[in-house]
This record gives C-alpha cells, sequence and structure tokens, in this order.
C-alpha cells in the first residue's frame, strides 16, 4: 500500500536525515552498543540540523513546525538503520509536547534554545522501582518549601537516564488528593542530591542510556514546575497518545526494515538446491508478514494524520501501540527464524534487532494496560 | 478510529439504503433462509431505488457516479443487518466492472437498463467441479460455430445461481494459447441446454442460492462474448481486486457487528454477581477484537480511497482480502464463545453469523491463494 | 506415537462397538439429524450389548467393569463415525459416575438395571436460563415437605432432555448454606409439574435433543435424593474431572477422525496439477495438526490412566478439557479450509464435524472457567 | 499431571545431580557466561561422579545403564538451574549414541574411558556454512588416501567446538554416491591442518562454546571411521530422533522452570495494590502455560518411555521436538512480559531465560525441516 501522508518537504527533509543518519551515526553505532551510550556530540550535530527543535517555536531557535509527519521521519530514518541507541525520541516526542503546552514563556526562554541546539538533552521520569503500570502508585514527594521543592525518592528505567540535563519528574505533590496529586517538575543536571544510578545492563538497546536517579532532598526553583500543581496526570493523559503514537511509529519501521532484510536473505540463501525463499512455508511466512506490515503502516499514518488534526484519542493510540508493537515482536521472530542458525549470531543485524525489540509491548504503557485502557473506553 | 472516507451524499445514501435494508429486507429474512432463496422482487425494489446500478451510465438507467464508496455503503448496510443471502454485491462490484469496462455499447444497450431495474439479476461463473483455486484448469469450452459460440461444461458454487438471468461464463476458447486461451461470454436465462442444478445445501448463507450450473451445447450468439477473446484472464486479474475488496468490507462491516452485539450481551448477561463483560478476560478480549476491526476498517477505507483512485493493487488487494476475513473468522468465533451455551442456538444472532462466516476465507480466493499472489509480488 | 493402555480385551471391546456402530448407528444417523433425536431402541440395541453398563454391578445388570479405558473406547468410536446424537456418554461416564458413588442400595435396585438395559435414559441437569458457569446460582429449590421434595425452576440446555427417563437435578435445598447448600434429585419421567420445553435448534448435534426442563411444583420422594443433602457440590466437584476427561476423549478422538479424512482429501484433490495436499503449505498444517493431535492423545491416554488410578485431580481435567477442545475447534477449521468451497458444503462430512465442534469449548465448562480452576490451582 | 517415569534409583541419581550442578555449576555460571567458555574441569568432575559416561559399558569405565531416564534427569537439572553454558547433553545423548552403536571394540578401548572420565570433551560437526538444514549438501570432503583418510573443508555452529578432544565429522566420502556418499569420521585434538575458528558470539548460550571448524588436508588413520563408509545419514537418521528428543527434554525442564519463577514474581509484584498475579490475565496466561507445560512433560515422558523400549520413531521425535521448543519459545517471552521491564534487565533470569531460548526451534532440525519430516510420514 502505497503511503499517501508525505509531500515534497516531508521528502526533503528524510532526505536530510537519512544522509546524517549514514553519516553521522551508522559507522558508530556498533562502537556505541559496545560504551553502553551515545557520545553528547551526535545530539549537537543533530540540533546543528534542525533535528530536535524543529516542533520548537522559532524565536527560540526551533523549526515552528507542527507537523509529526516529521517526527515520524525522523523516527523511521534513525529505525531504518537499527540505531536502537538513539534517544532523539524522548526529546522530540515526548519531552517537546509537555514544554510546548505547559511550560510558561519564562520556562520555554530558559530550555528551549539549548533544547533545540542538543547542548540540553532532556528525559522524563516517570516509573519507580516499586511501580511502573499503575502511575497513581508514584511515591517521588515534592514539598513545597519556601520558593523551593524539595524532592525525595527515585526513579528508575529512565531513558536518556545518563546523558539527560534536564528531567521531567512525575512527583506526588499532594498525597490527600488522589489523581490530582501528581506535578511535573523539572530537575536539572547538577541539583544537588540528584545522583544517577548505573547505566542498566539491558537485553537490548545497548546504546541507549536507561538509568536509575535518585533524589534526596533536591531543592528545585518552584519556577521549575511545569503548568499547574496537580494536574501530573491530567498532562501524562493528554500527552501519552503521541509517545504512543511514537512507539507505533518505530514498530511500523522496524517490521518495514527486518522484512526487507529477511527478503534479501531468504533470496540469497539455498538450501536443498533452491533459494530458501522459494519454499511455500517462507512465502506465506513473509507474506503474512508483509500484510500485517502494511495494514500497520496504514493505520500508523492514519493515527499521525489524526493526531495532526488533533483527533487521535487515548484509545486509538493505545490500540495502535499495542497491536503494532506485539506484530514487531512477530515480525522479527518470524525473520530470525527464517535465518536459521545465522539468525542467533550477533553479527548479523536481524540478531540485534531481536534484542531491541522486546521491549517495545513493554514501555510506553504495557500491552495489558493498553487494553485496560481500550475496554476502558468501550464501557466494559 | 473515526472514519474519514464519507461525505454528505454518502450518508444521505446510507439512510436510504438502511431504510430499504430495515424495511424491506430485515423482516423477512429469516423466512427466505428457509426457503434458501430471496424472492426477485426484492431485486426490483433495489433496482427501484437505485441501488444497482448506480455505478451505470444514466443513459442505460444507472446513477452515473464511479465511486466505490457507494458499493460500500451499500455492502455495510445489509451486512449490519446480517442479510447474507442478498446477492446484490454480485451485480453491483462484480458483474458491473466487467460490463462497464469490456461490454460493448449494444451489449450495454441490451443488458444495463434491467441490470439496473433489477429485473436482470446476474452472476459470474469461473468455478467447476474440478478446478477453483486453479483458474487455469478451466474446461467449460466454447467453440466457436459459425455466428455462435457452442458452450460445455460445468460450473458450480455459482451465487446467484437459482436466481440469474444473465452469467458472464468464463470459457476455454482456445485450449492452445495457455492462460491467454479463455474469454467471457455471457449466457442468458432460457438458453437451450443451460440447466441449473439444485441449490445447494450449505453450513450457512442460507438464503443465498448457489448452484450448479450445466451447459450442453448451449448456443449463444457470437455478440456475447465480452470484450475481446482470450482476454479472460486479463479481465479477471483487472477486476478481482474489486471484488476482493467488496469481501473485505463485508468482512470489516461484520466484525462491527458482531462486536457491537457481543458487548451488548456481556453488559447485560451476568455470572458470578457481575456483568460477564466486566472479567478481564472478556475485556481484554473484547479489547483486542475492537482493536483489530478498527485497523481492519482504516485499512478497508484506505483500500477504497486507492480503488477510486485507480490504485488499488492486486497485491494490496490480496492482502485486505485474506486479512480481514481471517479476522473475521476469529471475531466471531470469539465472540460466540463470550455467549456461552446460547452462542450455539441457532435464535441468537451470533450463532447464524458464525455460520455465515466460514466461507469469506475461501471463495474470491482462498487465504492460501491470496499469499501466493503476495509472495509472487514480493519476488519470492 | 502408538497408543499403549489398552490390551487384548479392550481390543475385543472395541470391535464390538465398532460393529454396533457401523450397523446400527451409522446408516441412520443422517435422518436422526433430519428429525432431531435419536430413537429410544438405539439405546436398548446398546444396552442389550452391555455398551450402557459396564461400568454397573453385575448384580444390577452391569458388566462390572472399573476401568475407563471402556468407557473411551466407546466413545472413540462414536466419534469416529461422526455419531454426534448419540448422548450415551451421559449415561455411561456421567450419569454412572453419580449413582455409582452416591446412590443407595435400594436406588440402584430401583434404576440401576434399566439404566443397563438402556431402557431407562439418564440426564443431568445443572444449568439454568440464568446461570451455567457460576453453578452456585442455581435458583431450582427442592423444600421437603413431609416424605416428598418440592421441586421449583427450570433447567436449560440439557442433553437428552428430552429422551430422558431419570433426570439427576441440582437444587437448591438450602439457600442459607451457601456452597453446601445443593443437593442432587433424581427427577423421573412422568412426575406431575415436570414438563420439558422444546428441543432446542442448536449449530449442530442436530440429532442430539437438547432441552430445557420446567419444574413446577413437583413432588418426589424424598428417597430420591442422592446421597446426602446439602453435598451436591461436594459430589459435583468430585465426577466433573471425568466428565471433562469424557469430553477430552471426544476431542482428541475428533481430531483423528478429521485429520484422517482431510489427510485423504488432499491426497485425491488437485490443483495446479497436483495433489492439494503437495503444497507445503497443506503439509505443515496436516503435520501440525497431526503433531497435536497426538500430543493431545497421549495426555487423554495418561489421564485416563490416572483416573483408574483414582489420581486425576481436578486440575489435570480441567488442563484436558480445555486444551483438547480447543485444538479439536483449531483442527477441523483447518482441515475444512484445505477442503475449499466444498467445506462449506453440508454434503461434505467435514462441514458437519465442524458444526459439531463448536460446543465443545463451551459445554462440561467453558474454556475460560477450566483456567479459573487452573490457576486457582497454582494459587493465583 | 503428577510425572510417573521415575523410580527410586532416578531419584537418587537426580540428587546427585542436583547437588553437584548446585555446589559446582551455579556459583561460576555468570562467569562462565563473561568468558564465554566453560573449563575443562567441570567436565572431568562431572565425569568423576559418573554423569559422563552412566551409559557407556563398564568395562570401559562407564555405568552400564541403558536408559534414557538417566540422560533426562542430567538435563533437567542443569536446565534447571539455567546453566545453559554446560555442553554434556552433546557428549551424553548425541555422541554417546553413534559410540555405542557403532565404533568398534578398538574405538570404544580408545575413546571411552577418558569420555567417561570428562577428560576428553566431544563434539559432533554436521552443518557447514553453505548447508544447514540440508545435509545432503555437506562439502567438507574425506578422501581415502593409503591408510589415511584426507579431510578438507570446514563446519560451523558446532557445540563445544573450543574445548572438542574428539570431532565426530560428517564427510562426503563418495560424491557419486548421494545420500550414501557420506560417512562419519573422528578427528582429534591436534591432527594437523586441523584448526578452530573463533568461539562465535551469540544472542545467548553465552557460556557455550560454538565455533567453526577448518579442515585443511587433515589426514586421520583410517581406523576413525566410526562403523561403515557410505553410512553416514542411516546413522544420524538412527540417531537424530535421541538428539531431538533431548531438545525436547531441555525444553519440558526449561518452561517448568520460568513458570515457576514467574509465579513467584507475580505473586510478590503488585500494582493497583494487588500482586500482578491476581489480575485475571495474568490468571488465565499462566494457567495455559502451565497446561501446555504439563502436556509437553507427558509427551516428552512418554517419548522417553518409547525411546527406551527402541519404539520412538522419527516422526514422533520430530513432533516432540518442535512443538515443545516452540511452546518454550512462547512460554518465556509471556513470562517475560508479566516481569515488566524488569524482564529486559540482563539481571533478572527470565531476560537470560530469553536470550537462551531463541536457538531451541533452530538447531537439532529447524521447526520447518520437523514438520517436513512427518508430512513426508504422512505420506504428503
Ligand atoms: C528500556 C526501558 C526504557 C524505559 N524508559 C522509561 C522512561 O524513559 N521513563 C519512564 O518513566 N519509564 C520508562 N520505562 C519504564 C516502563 O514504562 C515500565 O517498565 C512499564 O510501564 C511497565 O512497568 P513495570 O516495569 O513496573 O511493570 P509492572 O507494572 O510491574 O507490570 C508487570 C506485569 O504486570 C502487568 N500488569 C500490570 N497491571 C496490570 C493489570 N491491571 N492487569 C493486567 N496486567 C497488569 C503488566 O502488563 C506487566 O506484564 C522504561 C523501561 C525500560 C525497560
Ligand atoms: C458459497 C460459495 C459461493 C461461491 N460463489 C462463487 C461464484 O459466484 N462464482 C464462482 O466462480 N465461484 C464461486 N465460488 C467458488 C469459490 O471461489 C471456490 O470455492 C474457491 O475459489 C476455492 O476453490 P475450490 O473450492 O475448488 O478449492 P480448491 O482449489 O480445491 O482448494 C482446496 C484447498 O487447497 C488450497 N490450495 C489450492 N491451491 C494451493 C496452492 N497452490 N498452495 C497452497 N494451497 C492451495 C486451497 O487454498 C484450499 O484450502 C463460491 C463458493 C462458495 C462455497
Ligand atoms: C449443546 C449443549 C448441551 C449441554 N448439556 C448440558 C447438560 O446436559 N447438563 C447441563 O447441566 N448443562 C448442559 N449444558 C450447559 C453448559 O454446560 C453451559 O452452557 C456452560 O456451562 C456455560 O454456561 P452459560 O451458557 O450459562 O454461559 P455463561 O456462564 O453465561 O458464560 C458466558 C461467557 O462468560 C464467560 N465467563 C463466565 N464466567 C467467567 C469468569 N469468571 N471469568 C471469565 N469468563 C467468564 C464464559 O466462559 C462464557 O464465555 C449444555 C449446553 C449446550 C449448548
Ligand atoms: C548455537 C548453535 C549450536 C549448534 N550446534 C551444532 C552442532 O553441535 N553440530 C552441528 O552439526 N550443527 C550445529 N548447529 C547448526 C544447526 O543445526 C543449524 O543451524 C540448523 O540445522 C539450521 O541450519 P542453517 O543454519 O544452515 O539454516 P538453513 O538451512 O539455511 O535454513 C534457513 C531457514 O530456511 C528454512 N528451510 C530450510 N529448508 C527448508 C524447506 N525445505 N522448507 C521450508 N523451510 C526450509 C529453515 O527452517 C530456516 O528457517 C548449531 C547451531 C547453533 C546456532
Amino acid at each position: 500500500m502505497k503511503r499517501t501522508i508525505f509531500d515534497a518537504d516531508h521528502e526533503a527533509f528524510r532526505d536530510t536525515v537519512r544522509t546524517f543518519c549514514e553519516k553521522e551515526i551508522a559507522p558508530h553505532h556498533d562502537e556505541w552498543e559496545k560504551v553502553g551510550i551515545v557520545p553528547r556530540e551526535i545530539w549537537e550535530k543533530a540540533g546543528a540540523l534542525g533535528l530536535l527543535g524543529f516542533m520548537m517555536p522559532e524565536e527560540y531557535g526551533g523549526g515552528g513546525v507542527d507537523d509529526f509527519r516529521y517526527n515520524a521521519i525522523l523516527t523511521e530514518e534513525i529505525t531504518r538503520i537499527g540505531a536502537s541507541g538513539i534517544g532523539f525520541v524522548i526529546q522530540t516526542d515526548l519531552v517537546s509536547g509537555y514544554l510546548l503546552s505547559y511550560a510558561s514563556d519564562e520556562q520555554k526562554a530558559r530550555w528551549l534554545p539549548k533544547f533545540c541546539t542538543g547542548e540540553t538533552i532532556t528525559a522524563i521520569a516517570m516509573t519507580e522501582p516499586g511501580t511502573g503500570s499503575d502511575l497513581q502508585g508514584i511515591k517521588t514527594s515534592a514539598v513545597l518549601d519556601g520558593d523551593e521543592y524539595v524532592i525525595n525518592g527515585s526513579k528508575t528505567f529512565i531513558t536518556n537516564g545518563i546523558n539527560a540535563d534536564l528531567v521531567l519528574v512525575v512527583c506526588q505533590t499532594d498525597p490527600s488528593a488522589g489523581a490530582m496529586g501528581f506535578s511535573l517538575i523539572a530537575v536539572e543536571r547538577g541539583a544537588e542530591g540528584f545522583e544517577r544510578g548505573r547505566n542498566l545492563d539491558k537485553i537490548g538497546l545497548k546504546a541507549q542510556d536507561t538509568a536509575e536517579l535518585f533524589f534526596d532532598n533536591v531543592r528545585v526553583p518552584k519556577e521549575n514546575l511545569i503548568g499547574e500543581p496537580g494536574q501530573g496526570f491530567i498532562y501524562l493523559m493528554e500527552k501519552l497518545p503521541q509517545e504512543r503514537l511514537s512507539i507505533s511509529v518505530v514498530a511500523a519501521a522496524a517490521c518495514r526494515r527486518v522484512i526487507d532484510m529477511t527478503v534479501d536473505y531468504v533470496k540469497e540463501r539455498k538450501a536443498f538446491g533452491k533459494p530458501i525463499g522459494s519454499f511455500q512455508n517462507s512465502r506465506f511466512t513473509l507474506a503474512t508478514l508483509e500484510t500485517e506490515a502494511r495494514i500497520a503502516q496504514v493505520f500508523v499514518d492514519e493515527s499521525i494524520t489524526q493526531l495532526n488534526a488533533k483527533q487521535l484519542t487515548v484509545d486509538d493510540a493505545a490500540m495502535g501501540k499495542w497491536w503494532t508493537t506485539e506484530l514487531q515482536k512477530k515480525t522479527v521472530d518470524q525473520c530470525l527464524q527464517l535465518h536459521g542458525g545465522y539468525g542467533y549470531m550477533s553479527e548479523y543485524p536481524i540478531s540485534k534487532a531481536y534484542l531491541d525489540t522486546r521491549i517495545q509491548t513493554i514501555y510506553g504503557g504495557t500491552t495489558e494496560i493498553m487494553k485496560e485502557i481500550i475496554g476502558r473506553g468501550m464501557g466494559l
């Protein structure tokens, strides 16, 4: 199914991104996987090209473009080269949303310029050791003390956790207010009492720094509160659809990539005197995966269109999130199988894809939580 | 996911169709299931409302509208009331295509007026007892003898087989020409030697007349040849995508219907003191089905858009066909399960839906044949 | 996997049963499907051969054999010919258990002789219109009035409901006692106020009489109480494993049957110049089904062995029940697909198998209820 | 389902093995994963306890026990602690079979004593870079030159490839003889021209040395031929069922392990104020996996019984192989999901299980090749 959502400007942007990915990322990514983190410079190079701030107002150094198709293109191209360590998406698709919608002008002036240049790397910290799916279980507290919030608690599994200069932390600010007792507070690198744990050792995403964050009486000016106090969950509910769509964009692009890679492989590799792609089982497997990859892409594209029109619902985003990521998991698994023993070897890109994929159905809200949301939307 | 492909004209047409379905079909369909056929009058009533010929040129009594969204609406509304016996789709979505594209002006003048009024009911006969998936195995022969074709052979599983007045028969006209040896020839009710077998007893589609057709030295004027001799397969390849999309439209609409029906049921029915819809397993099952139904609908709608733009490829149509019908099968099966013992009782509409559904992955090209086509398109 | 649980005596019994099935049932079953019930005579013929009472003590005319392998053979042979209307299993595998374990000597003397000859046909009535999965929701009440129980309420979906002479009815005898407030009471044909509803119209099992039963102040002597009052649920818990194993025996045998039937079909039927069984997809599908059918059979056979050793647990029986019946459903569905259009035609046995199969995951405890039981057993 | 195949002697052996695993392997395995290989000493310790040669004749230092239940116990216990680096199974379940059945007395005297003590570590080399599934594509040649075979070619993916002292190499000895042109030849450590490639970097099995082997004019005495020339494939066909059963034993034991681990986890971990194991979706998921794990175990146990009775067929072994390993894959995947984000962290054993599992459906004959074999056995 031919994609129809992009026009010439988007394609030009895609070219820029693709060149950047191939020149600046692809040759180094293996190395970054070994050290477990990407260098800050790659952020600055991306910033210089306008890849990090295109959605930000021009007055702060951004591109002033409110069109999620650009976000999608950036994500797709990074996924296309398997650069799973690059955490731009947190900045462009998640943190950007909170800052754009809820940050004050003063905050924007303070943070956005370096956000756009890539000098400031961001993260968003919701999950805690004791609670992930159930955000209402968050225990990290922020207590207003004079002009400052005093933050105590810890977060875990935070993407860009080591590199991040500015972290949006979901804190409990009013334990008595239930769902209305949470707020979004920005904590900056260097704040006293703000420590990072180790860079967590994961199945995949080897170049992505995922870390624990500790807050021990961290004091931040009350001007670091994003938006209104007590509105944290409202903001999350409003922005999570965009985060989930981001993950769907990755999923669809990853399906595309591994299918293409596998089609190439099965045309080359021979067994019993024939390309293994010529066995009917291989053909049917790949025809099935191709079908579902296209169906996923059409849904993702329509979701992008609806997001742009401010019409993407929480339910539809949840649907796309679980379905495309489960598909990605199935796709990568079956493509690996078609590689035979080689699929299990680290030097084959399909094996890395396998490792990177497994988290997709978990973060950003697990498949199960997505189904909870959808079921609720159906009145069940 | 809100559907976005329809405008006000379409909605007006939908209203007309819905009223027609509810007034003229719904109250009688059970009865028609018992007798195994729908009365010819329902065709004429539909014709009178313009439901059968909207895609035909106005000069022949048609509506002059070349927009598959109308076809989709007609199919969706019929499916919405479970009226599986109504074979309009053969006329509006299949036969219409061949006549519009390949019939001569003389043929159009001869056949279209009554096609539009519903006085002429049509069918298309490809399948034979000995061959279904493999159309190149067709043995029904048509030999030119003077000004007439002499047809011998038999066809089976022909929808509208009993009611049909005009049957497009795929015949072998040149056994030595391989794939280029097949032609489309129209056979009219009453032609000598043209007999119908019994109305076949099927698992479902109880009101739909599916029959064998026998041709014993049937002579038809050579003016009954549709298009060029030897082009039969080219025509089929050109028109089958539209047929397959029709089936996908049914599938998506059927999913919608049974999910809605089941959501209602599980909200009412109680066990262990709670609505059965409140058990997490029920919620997750329905959330899964709802997700996939919406994804299917988005793909179908995009396919309709692309068909209208003459861009729907053979592969994309094949993808939609197998995927949506397999989904329909799964959906109906799981919805039946949620009905418990009542799901197995004929009086519950879910049980009829179960019976009607099973053919969807078979006719119009089986799931396996669709995957063959797709695999071929991928170069495998 | 060669089966190893049978010895020569079992094989001899199998021969008897097979001959009986082929001579007395197979030629008439189609006719019985039309009338919706099997004649009482078939029960008496089976009784005369010892097929109904082999598990009963010899003093009451039974065979005195406590070995579930005989039950399995009877069920397997009936399934082998697709005789889904024959409700012997209710008598031999379900009711037999309650009578053997809990009936008094007086009751045995009263009921068993004709039970063995087939003059008395039995049923067990748990399900009610308002409650199926949740047996604790049973509302049919039995109130002791002098020497009689007065029964009020209704039951539904009762197998052998029309033919049955002796019905074991689960009644609420003490609404205040919770799970300990239910008892098993036998109601005999002819009791005043005991009416049967219509023979329910179902998707399949067309020759099996499934009916509603109504109890309007039905008075039965208190000697019709089976076992102790208030012990009804204890008895059910004790006997349901055997019922569930019965259903698994059917499932395994049905898989065997439809795979064999389909292997034959795909070896004969040709497409593209080759038997359709030779396409790799067909081969892999059938290899998958054959694998799972054998695995199911091994599990069923081991379950039979453990039942005979009084070691089959509630959990293991629940596991076998859901797994083998879900497998049967999948197997029949995929075998139908391999029949192409013919699979949808009533005259092909695969189509009848499809219709008969759908209830298997529902009655005897739905798949969902089985998983509840198993999960509970795991401490979840 | 209680397992019934073991008696007291087996249980005693299990105790020995378990103690050995817990004392000698478990504390070091993480370390071995880091270095990518297990130390030779662990083989010698196992040998000293009789764990490597129990199936060998006593005259050569073995235990003289021909009972595959012991092999199963060894494998189960190693799997129970997740010690995927231990390659004993190659020695005890694969190489043992070839030596026992086809080695001459002279060969036995030469090799078995150190095989039993663990001083000699063995491997079997079939796969080549160019061919895995299709063993007839093997190109490594052995040409008889005087009293020696001269071997040329290369093998890949050889388990124990670095540690092995004695490698059974499948060679083409007669290119003109088709399937009868392959022989089994033993190559010993130190043979000139016999080189090992690097220890391959894999997704999992991190402590298992898997390597390429190169043969460049390697000369071995013709006394190193195992059995008869040209019989290599016959031998493989005869012994592969046992190898496949070994893999099924691992699969069943791995399912057991990860389910137990996950049940513990979900009872502890809380979300929304409840153990996550208490959500119905978690319960149903685990009930499903538990069911299938037990069914798999029953099939594996029956296969062991039939292997002991020399009745396990090629087909049944193939069925068990693909089914249990596919189940293992599904089980580990779903158990990981139930761990949420922690499932993706290397420190959680479920994550290592995930990595180790992926090869199971590939080596020892892929799922696809198993289905080919089964389909052939069905005459398709
Ligand atoms: C690599 C990585 C990067 C991440 N990046 C970030 C980040 O940048 N910022 C951030 O805030 N977080 C991040 N996360 C955290 C992630 O969002 C959480 O791991 C995820 O939301 C799941 O939470 P959990 O791990 O606590 O699982 P749990 O909540 O403990 O869930 C465990 C299991 O229980 C299931 N479950 C929970 N509730 C229910 C229910 N009601 N019904 C049925 N099943 C249920 C879950 O679906 C899951 O299968 C990241 C995680 C990883 C691994
Ligand atoms: C209710 C009903 C209505 C119908 N209406 C019409 C109609 O109006 N006009 C008309 O012409 N036809 C009609 N058909 C026929 C229908 O299109 C055919 O039944 C269908 O195409 C399959 O053909 P077959 O039945 O001959 O199956 P076969 O071709 O015999 O196929 C049997 C099985 O083999 C599989 N198979 C075949 N080839 C391959 C391959 N290469 N690789 C793998 N698997 C393969 C198939 O997928 C199928 O599972 C109708 C059928 C039914 C049941
Ligand atoms: C042909 C036929 C023969 C039968 N024969 C007999 C007979 O001889 N005697 C007899 O007593 N009964 C008989 N039955 C009844 C049968 O046992 C019940 O239909 C069955 O137990 C399901 O009950 P229900 O129909 O009330 O479904 P419900 O209990 O209403 O269940 C509806 C749906 O909800 C699901 N559900 C229920 N509770 C839960 C839960 N806690 N969590 C998740 N899902 C849940 C069910 O699994 C099902 O999918 C027969 C039924 C049929 C159709
Ligand atoms: C960790 C590890 C350990 C191993 N240990 C050993 C060992 O000790 N000794 C040894 O000899 N080998 C060993 N192997 C090799 C292993 O047995 C092979 O990798 C396996 O048999 C598959 O062969 P292949 O990798 O060449 O895949 P290929 O044969 O190239 O297969 C690729 C894909 O094509 C599919 N395919 C092939 N033919 C068909 C067909 N006819 N129809 C449909 N699909 C088909 C396959 O199923 C697979 O999905 C090991 C491999 C690994 C990864």
